[in-house]
């Protein structure tokens, strides 16, 4: 197959791999060098400060929340859009913007295809309506479950996250401890992994992190369940400390309860063979395989069954489900297929007219719909 | 002439008109009322609690700072911006925004011309930078200073703010105070105005509301200031009650120390006949005239000056120069005007070209200034 010419379209909050959080700069760093490492020209759109084999061009010389912070974020994320879209657009076969509703006034009038992966939670606030004013792009989700509030869009594909198997280690002799990992916000529900570890009576280290948004929870639920035998609260962890507690844990207990869109740490878990106790909401179902790489929980009385019944799940199959299904390779391979479907498609001016069809009923449902008067 | 199908874009965060504060969507107000008198077919997009004579389409029901929070401010304008330019956009002979760089990758591909009134200041952040990406579009100005850090853009023209005359009353007989009028923030140098009020042993009323951001500067450096018999802290005023503030003044003691772009304040004293006292950045000296309206003032003796010669100022020449320069109708036909001019030139193909060429060069430009790596 030819090789490609293809834009990566990065968010400039992180730079690309992000130092600590900051998922979909990860995810997108991890594309980017399986796209490069299979021959494609790649150029990377991010932050100054980011590290890629690709060609990197950047708008600002450092990432918004490291850098000084006059920046206007939406400014400088348009005026990167505007380089790629305006200045750059004969350059590339394929463009594939990680910045969602934003790349929408840009991308949806050109020749050149715009692949957009969702990264977030499409039941919040107007973001449904305003893709589904952009019907016909070609859009992504990261997960099954994560198109469900905005449907009548144009799902191309479902497309999981992926690392490399490298940077994770399998361990089968893990230490007796279960571990909660990610930050102490109320939809996470710490609270329910300190109570169900007392219940149990199993250890639980915590490695979480408290954004100021959380602090008067943190202050008021938690840290008064903190002072307990049973749980080792071990504060904000950097990328190795977090896979040496996996690794080491019998299982993450994951007591998130929202509709989370993918949920890195739950196959960062598996990488190192470590099984997922998950609430079955959002991704979870399709991410953990119940009795197989995890158990999928609805009820208190789930939790500890599966809690006391963690010893019964295969470590390796964990790994070998990880490798199979989430590796960088696989979600490079995922989007390299359909970059070429959909240039493939694009090639055929016929489709375009049934796109635009497709378009404007778009915005005659939502017209009849309301949400302009 | 031709009647002309015009869409006004004004911004979300108050309704049109604005309750209290909100400059922009008062001007928006004033010229949409203006145009539609004048039997122009007016669209005005806005919050759906505005109020107008034209056709009023609202993507949310309240406007951002009233309604639920849930909503993002960005999300919501960018679908009132796909609305006008994707859907709408056959039913307008011209467009007008507010809404600054928002507008851009909406604007320049289509054959509508678009006129962008820039409202804020230049001088921050990436503002201007994005702005030279777009250097075709038509700007305008609100004062020639609020030009100078972006100059190599296309503006079109400046037109002053304008208000109508109805409003305010003409006071010729004003009581014995002094009036500063607006928020307590830093860069607005209240406490100049209060030391100058004790120097020249003269009453000063403050009018002014403290934003959560300046509660600190309110608390450490302007409290302990307002306990003095010369000095009367009357609280944040609503609109009739400023008026009534305004047209009793002696002067309006305007020490504001930033690049005003265009400072409302001052026309609505001049309206009153109210001379206007203010240190000469900005477009102060464009609006006040020295030694007619007021006085422009650089140093501390300078105020000191222009206070004790503050009667030598005519009042009723104050509320004239209002009428000619800074009435709504003076506005409205200057905007009238350029959406004509720009008709006219848009009807030849040439120009387009000539305009393609001139933009590609700003973004050649920006390449050899460094803006992207």
């Amino acid at each position: 197959m030819k090789k490609l010419r293809i834009a990566q379209i990065a968010p400039l909050v992180e730079r690309v791999p992000p130092k600590k959080y900051g998922g979909t700069e990860r995810v997108v760093y991890h594309l980017t060098e399986g796209l490069v490492a299979k021959g494609h020209e790649v150029t990377l759109f991010a932050s100054g400060d980011s590290v890629t084999s690709a060609r990197l061009i950047a708008p600002i010389s450092e990432s918004l929340r490291l850098g000084r912070k006059t920046h206007s974020a939406t400014i400088v994320t348009m005026m990167m859009l505007s380089k790629v879209y305006e200045e750059m657009l004969h350059e590339f076969d394929i463009i594939h913007s990680h910045l969602e509703y934003l790349t929408l006034p840009y991308a949806h009038k050109v020749r050149v295809p715009t692949v957009l992966t969702m990264h977030g939670r499409l039941d919040i606030g107007e973001y449904g309506k305003m893709l589904g004013l952009y019907p016909h792009m070609a859009y992504v989700s990261i997960s099954d479950s994560q198109r469900r509030p905005v449907e009548e869009i144009n799902w191309v594909k479902t497309i999981y996250h992926g690392y490399p198997p490298s940077g994770f280690e399998f361990n089968d002799m893990p230490e007796d401890y279960f571990l909660y990992l990610g930050r102490f916000s109320e939809e996470k529900r710490p609270e329910q992994a300190i109570m169900l570890a007392k219940a149990c009576n199993i250890p639980l280290k915590i490695a979480a992190k408290i954004d100021p948004t959380d602090q008067d929870f943190f202050d008021n639920k938690i840290r008064p369940m903190l002072d307990h035998p049973l749980i080792d609260y071990v504060g904000e962890v950097d990328e190795s400390r977090k896979v040496a507690l996996l690794k080491n844990a019998k299982a993450l207990l994951n007591t998130i309860d929202w509709p989370e869109p993918f949920g890195l740490v739950m196959i960062e878990a598996l990488a190192c063979g470590t099984p997922v106790i998950v609430r079955g909401c959002g991704s979870a179902p399709e991410v953990i395989s119940h009795g197989k790489t995890g158990y999928i929980c609805q009820t208190r009385l789930d939790f500890i069954n599966a809690i006391r019944n963690t010893d019964k799940l295969s470590r390796k199959t964990c790994r070998e489900e990880f490798e199979r299904r989430f590796s960088a390779d696989t979600m490079v391979n995922n989007y390299e297929e359909l970059y070429y479907d959909l240039l493939q498609k694009n090639s055929f001016p016929e489709a375009t007219h049934s796109k635009d069809a497709q378009r404007s009923s778009g915005l005659m449902q939502l017209r009849r719909s309301g949400v302009f008067r």
